[in-house]
């Protein structure tokens, strides 16, 4: 994600690179990278001495989630404001690094998915929820992937249950010939997972009522469609003094 | 429309036909129709013995345009909150029956498509125009449909036109080998019409960025899928003290 | 569907109405019933009575199973090529049945399905497997379906299992975290049923492979869809001299 | 293309890759590239050497059409089955070749396309085209491409054409609100190009009739793709004894 963040920052005509912060480059200067000939970009592999010599507006941060609490926290101690893609934050250290950006003042985000489509979808199958309380998930991925249903799949089903509640769907004498074909039950909502070679990741949500249906679906094709969620979110935590979770908050 | 609407009031648990009203209609009671048989509603072909003897709520009403304005005005003098399922209202008429509803201080809505589907797609395609400017709109009807783009195309096309203004798509050097492949054009935004036998009311509005694609697809199978609209609308006039234009306002 | 099959054949141009025979007739004329006048043709009660006054080419059947089995006997007998959409025939009587057809020269049809666009989804599917073994089967029906999977996604997979046998799909090591969300397993091959209103009678086979999928739907929404094959059968069964089972062999 | 083929050579299981050809190379072996570290196959930059040293019952070449004619008779010239994937060949070269295999009862195969779901497609929505005459097309690529419709879209409406024949479809007074909307007509089917940033290469062939639908779609992802396609092409060309064209007639 390194990568793809300094390329989107570079793309961006009213962003600036300010530096690279890596703790395991080699180079010192972006240009040293072939790909790179032509930007002379600062990179560090210390902390402490990109704060002396940079001065930067966002600290973006892609790390993993060790390192991520330490860096925030760091981030605002010297003024940047943190765009954070790390999961696995306890609620403890939210709460906290929260509190410290109130005192300063300072914006940022931590978001577990940048992709404004999945996060679009997700505040659109909540709404429609309120009207359309029959609904089934369908999600499909790679024939890698080890979890069924997705973490996105039910994530929506938990955004969908706070609207509407429990709600048994289907004929109450329905049978399965053949065990499973309903799919996974959350509180009556049905989830299906679909595994294939070829597919990346997509979700269909599906509404349907008496002589209508409504269908909310995201494809997601590569990590690019994180970049556009960061780029706004670069941009939201200068209009704001505090530290905020999930990219819904902007959208 | 009026046999859908009676046959939904019946069905709702919280509500009750007070009375139906047509002007030709030889019945008194609807019971004497068979498939009415148990229901002792009266049947009035006359709008002024009806406010005489009963007292309601909510006047439904799906007439003809020159009917509409009459029968909204008469419902609104008589105590009556009107939902009014009829287009062609002209701005004067729309004004002035506001106007009123404000002096009487009675709820009630004007609205040209009581599709809840509709609706909320149109709002999460304004929605989502925001993050993803490029867009194009696929609908598709039956084969006997006269008008290409259809209605709610060129709505939809309206109000993501309000959000993300001009915007050129697809290459600038892109051609068509034959005439019309690349659809209409509205500021930019390509819509095509598709028509087909077996087809009914279908509308698909893609989005496309950098990794991800985003769709929000209504599917409208027969007329019954108005009248979730309509029992919605008629428990939310009781909420309120004037007149509405457009069920967008109560979702 | 005799009401369905009366204005088919009277909508074919080359074809003509020989009669209607209904046991449970009041009528003695088609055009008694409002929907037909104009339409001279006899309705018969009593087969017998039928056969001494009217020669016809085909015999049209949707009765039920009990009744099917004499009547396209009976058919036969009476040099009518039967086209028969009952199920439920044993295959002792299947076979009997077509002895006695070839015996007499005499084309006709017993299917369980006529809707075209379905047998040439499953013939399609059949094919593609060859090349795609990986498959996961959708079908989507109204909410009202007792049974899941639906008869014709199970006769689409056991099409598919001829093809390419057992073939576990899905990363060996993955995990339901919800039970059933993977579907139902036929041999490796994941069907899931979804159950929503609106909806009617919908399938979607997709395969995948390394960077492309492949996807056949048919879409089933009103009986009206069977009238095709049906009309196309009786045609092709002038054509044959001897009874088949199963519409595929017409396409 | 080359290096597809390379990695896809060395993953089947029956397939022995004999050597590597390519006129601008530096290496002598294959795993002087850091990627084929431990394949010892020679890679030859001229061709007379290659065929001195190398028996192969196969030569796949995706080269430039001025050279592909060349490398196709130099391949049948040295006993090797050629399987091409270049576009381009005169009618008068593909008959030399043809008849020149034949002459040496050499199998072979010239292919403008190699993606197995592509030529499936067209295939099925020519079959379906017999008893579905009512059929639009929605192509749907990436926001670079120059030309609408696609190949693909074209080729796929001259085989429909090829069964259908002229069909006018739509309404007969149907009217464009906007010019384009109902798309490029190609002898009275609709093709429809929708442009947009994520997409790659998608195909939807839709059928309509009475109360049915008949959708076959195909998606494309990646070169990867084509990869079956050759595959399976390297082992038919061994049982033939003559050139053919299009990767259709193995499937």
């Amino acid at each position: 994600m390194g990568t793809a963040c300094t390329n989107m920052v570079l793309r961006q005509e009213d962003f600036s690179l300010a530096a690279v912060y890596d703790p395991f480059a080699n180079e010192k200067q972006l240009n040293e990278l072939p790909q790179y000939a032509g930007n002379s970009v600062r990179v560090y592999s210390d902390k402490a001495a990109l704060v002396k010599e940079i001065d930067a507006d966002v600290w973006i941060d892609f790390s993993r989630p060790d390192a991520a609490y330490e860096n925030t926290r760091f981030a605002l101690e010297n003024g940047m404001r943190p765009v954070i893609g790390t999961t696995g934050f306890s609620s403890k250290q939210l709460e906290e690094l929260t509190n410290y950006s109130k005192e300063l003042g300072l914006g940022g985000l931590i978001a577990p998915n940048f992709a404004i489509g999945a996060v679009l979808m997700m505040e659109f199958a909540a709404k429609a929820a309120k009207y359309f309380p029959d609904v089934e998930i369908m999600e499909l991925h790679h024939e890698n992937k080890l979890d069924a249903p997705s973490g996105t799949a039910i994530k929506t089903a938990e955004l969908i249950y706070e609207v509407r509640g429990d709600h048994p769907q289907g004929h109450p004498e329905e049978k399965e010939l053949i065990e499973g074909a309903r799919g996974a039950d959350y509180h009556g909502m049905k989830i299906h997972s679909v595994r294939l070679p070829g597919l990346v990741a997509h979700q269909q949500v599906q509404f349907g009522s008496a002589g209508e249906g409504l269908i909310i679906r995201h494809d997601s094709y590569d990590r690019d469609s994180f970049m556009n969620g960061v780029a706004l979110s670069c941009r939201k935590v200068m209009e704001i003094d505090r530290l905020i979770y999930g990219l819904e908050n902007f959208l």
